[in-house]
């Protein structure tokens, strides 16, 4: 049976494995120095319109947000985020480990709004006896799947310049969001409305990775040497530039998310006609139908695989499923023909 | 004009100062070894009936807070507060610099409930994505001037017990909680119902310190070295052994906070008896009546000082009025006449 | 021209590659749970004659470093370790960045004995005003290509239990140490003589990783909440075992190493048979010889790659020339041909 | 007897106790921003000819030397220290628990100089696989009782200004230092040789507190985030004005420090006068004779209190002894007389 549970499940597009193999034997230097990774840079910063962005790759999204983090904040400052934010519930306090404190706030649908992040500020009284919350972190597609629109992302990065805050955007799942049907975002857009932003690759057909881009008047110059002190950068630096390279230089990366919402969505529509509910939209490539125990159950037991996001009530639970570049579109007909025999 | 701002604003009671002037030749060893600091920690251990505690003396709060924290937390732990907590709000973040999360729940009333503290459980999957809540930070009195009832504390030591929290009891405000009107807790109770909780002297006439009782089965045998990492072991250790011994030995703690409490509901009951509305009622020796700005602007025009404790509407204010062992009977009615005064 | 700069100048073994190719539409599930890692376990303990150890998965070095040191110490707790150390050197203050001093003594060929130990516990006096050095940190082959015999590390061991001290192996370069001619050590050796090591697979023909092996009685219970809280649990945690299955199943790690050492002995003994001085012998992957800085220059003229381990004098430099399992014979012979025609 | 254990065995000075209480029941508001810090800030800035520093008070040194470290580093960079530093050794690894490595070297006389300066930076490549030396910590006197003279500490300053290095001056023991016969340097000297210094009060007769005075073009808008984030900010500030303005305001604190100063030559005089040689000699109030262990045994015997500060051979000790502001001369010469006794 197809497992839902995620969308790096798999290994990495056969594309993208054949360039690792292509590139194998050459030799470079390590550490994201060599001609590969500087392709890839040149490949993001055209795609971003941002010829003045550094580009930093790394392994995967915990280490990006606290690297990002730890660098760009002084230690008496504080990043905002919406309470499910993966910086604030998913990281084993990887943040707090860097000696910084989460100012979370909830949110209903996941994203976070200038109305949002003034509450947070208007906890904060700017003296010595509270830290100073300089960062708005947001991730697009949320931890719920839901996705910003530009009007929306313009609205912060105004919030942000009114009150001196960096915006950083978590792209773990930036695939899904820049091709789903409510986006109107593009790279440059990102590029020119956040001050830090990264394009994922871990959960969108790379083996593992995701690519930084650092713009605004965030401080830079030692970016690396956070990177290095917090056992985020690459010995063979050169294997994240040939896949970002092979995700970027031909559209790849989009197509690939554009199949994972798709099958996502054929899940969800599949599911309503079944009569489930949905409470949260979501636009993106995770799905989260509200089902009976009992059908639960019985999927799991016809060896479906799949996370709980939440109980909702004695007999219900919110179950979330995930599809990606590689779900067959037969592996969620035979769900949805499986979950119609569920009752 | 008195000042209302706060119960740190003089130096100390001058029984105090005089056990400082009289031992002030001696010579002892430093760093809170010598005979003064251990004939103050008998006498704590012989009022909390905890003969097998240790007793550490810290010169501050914020000190006291997270040396505990850091001693007993393990990295991947974190500590559960209300949202008030001092902790959570006014230590510019010194438990995140500690490494550790603080995972905040909203209280209406400042103090943590079973409920409460299940409900941050709830949110926590024990897996090794998230922190693991491993305490229960409270304050008695809480930043809001609530106190904890008996009931309420032995309910919140079952649940730590049924969840394996260390429960820890910030007791800056102490004396003021424990001879609150509405207090049934004693010393022995809290020595056998905390795992680590302190008696404030800062804000109750020592000039400084805060005297840490650490019992149960908490890490314990290196909590010196923590005190001595973080900056929090003071050189002349005896001074705060005398300043506790002053306070403890013939009951002035508890007089001394029994006249901070007696002005505070003075003022309060002044202040009722003029028609202010106390919205959170405090049973200590802070209080937070409700005035229009324009009453505001005149006690501040007169030379009143006060905190502001936050807007209520455009027009009205909540303040806090800060009594102490040394705030004059005739201070506060000429407050009460002045305020009269005002319109 | 061949660069000998380092032995992860080019990306994995094919048959590593392979391994990854043959692997990588199967779905499993994340975070180095899945069959695969759990298969590569089995074989690492049963190589180690470990049956009961943990064996933990990180992607490089540093992440290996700062994770076991960060979970194995308490907050006052250091270790101890060679001034050449990698983690004393090379990792931007990466465990100092957990809170940790390391405790660095100046050793003559990059090891560490009990002599050596003892001089740094000899200026610790065991009072909180010092930390507690509680781990030694060694490394084999050194930073500097220097191999541990069993002897030594059975000499470190009992210094070790006699100190109640930690005793930690980086094994960056663990093949060409096993394979090196003066080597007696085995994997079960190094499991039973350490607390923790690792097996290096970037510096051996993977793409990257490093395969740790816990043992003994130290604190292993949330050793994967200081990985996730580090940024150091690879999503794909299947990658990690795939290639370590593919490197120990059928001994071509061995191979590969051996490989590495005899042709940098090859190098070694050809640049010794043209006159030039090796001053620290190394019985490893890495050769230290001192070349007139004339001849360093034309040699990189020739467009030849290598690093400047330290100047000698004003006329003469000591290089660093590394091989690797991918070193082809013919790259030694021209490099030495090229060397007898520089001057 | 007389303990020549340390130079705060003591309380204060009768005139700072005095002080204390003479405005013990002001109402100040907390923190050190109160008039009595003000009036002290500006004794001291006019002390040093630095109308533009910046003074900040803070109880002790290992506070002291952490919050300025914090503060002025970023998390990369490393402060360089004789490897008998205080920061070094005797703070329980309170400097790597705030984040930083310290790059200590081994001075033989407990300074530092640019020598010693330029061959850490040596060991530094610049790159982001080191951490970047950005501070010089020096302490006068040092932890072994030697005295910068003006030339020194300006040769430092050069070097620091060569290599961008904040220079830091710990001066918990500033008072012995600038009344010794060697020294030639002045406290307008201090402000304008250094980035940071303080004037260290608990071992010169104040209860407690160090004067940090912050100058040139050192990170300092947030220096008050920085103390109360590490719980170093005293919530009766004025306490540490009302004690530093009576110690400077007419020459007390220099006085003490002069009698401290001769108390500790009359008893070096002594000793050698007795035949017991100093191999390291102090012009401070720190003595270090080498005794036979017999002697050293019955000096204990007879009550007087002492630190070893190393073993020299197996029948001889250097010990370490320490004169204040309050040692009677009288108990200097019944030392000496005891000692004549001693065989």
């Amino acid at each position: 049976m197809y497992s839902f549970r995620n969308d790096y499940s798999e290994g990495a597009h056969p594309r993208v494995l054949q360039a690792l193999t292509d590139t194998n034997l050459e030799q470079t230097c390590g550490y994201g120095l060599d001609p590969r990774c500087d392709t890839a840079r040149d490949t993001i910063r055209r795609l971003c319109a941002a010829p003045g962005a550094d580009v930093h790759f790394l392994v995967g999204g915990t280490q990006a947000n606290l690297v990002t983090i730890a660098a760009l904040l002084q230690p008496y400052e504080a990043v905002i985020a919406a309470h499910t934010a993966h910086v604030n519930t998913h990281e084993t306090g990887a943040i707090e480990a860097t000696g910084h404190k989460v100012c979370s706030i909830f949110s209903p649908d996941g994203k976070l709004t200038p109305a949002l992040v003034e509450t947070v500020l208007a906890e904060h009284n700017g003296t010595e006896h509270m830290v100073a919350p300089r960062m708005v972190y947001v991730s697009d597609t949320t931890e719920i799947g839901t996705v910003y629109t530009k009007a929306e992302l313009e609205a912060l990065r105004r919030c942000c310049d009114a009150h001196s805050l960096y915006l950083f955007l978590d792209g773990a799942r930036l695939g899904s969001a820049l091709t789903s049907p409510v986006n109107d975002l593009t790279l440059p857009d990102l590029a020119a409305l956040t001050d830090v932003f990264y394009i994922g690759g871990t959960k969108n057909g790379a083996l593992f990775g995701e690519a930084l881009v650092v713009n605004g008047s965030v401080p830079r110059d030692h970016f690396r040497w956070f990177m290095k002190q917090r056992g985020a950068m690459l010995a063979k630096g050169r294997l994240l530039g040939v896949q970002f390279q092979a995700l970027l230089e031909d559209g790849l990366y989009f197509d690939m998310a554009r199949h994972a919402n798709d099958t996502a969505f054929r899940l969800r529509d599949g599911i309503i006609a079944l009569g489930y509910p949905f409470p949260v939209p979501s636009p993106s490539n995770q799905q989260f139908p509200v089902l009976p125990n009992t059908v639960m159950d019985q999927l799991r037991e016809m060896g479906y695989e799949f996370e709980v996001d939440a109980p909702v009530d004695d007999t219900h639970t919110r179950i979330r499923l995930v599809t990606s570049w590689s779900t067959p579109e037969a592996a969620v007909e035979k769900f949805l023909a499986d979950l119609a025999l569920c009752h």
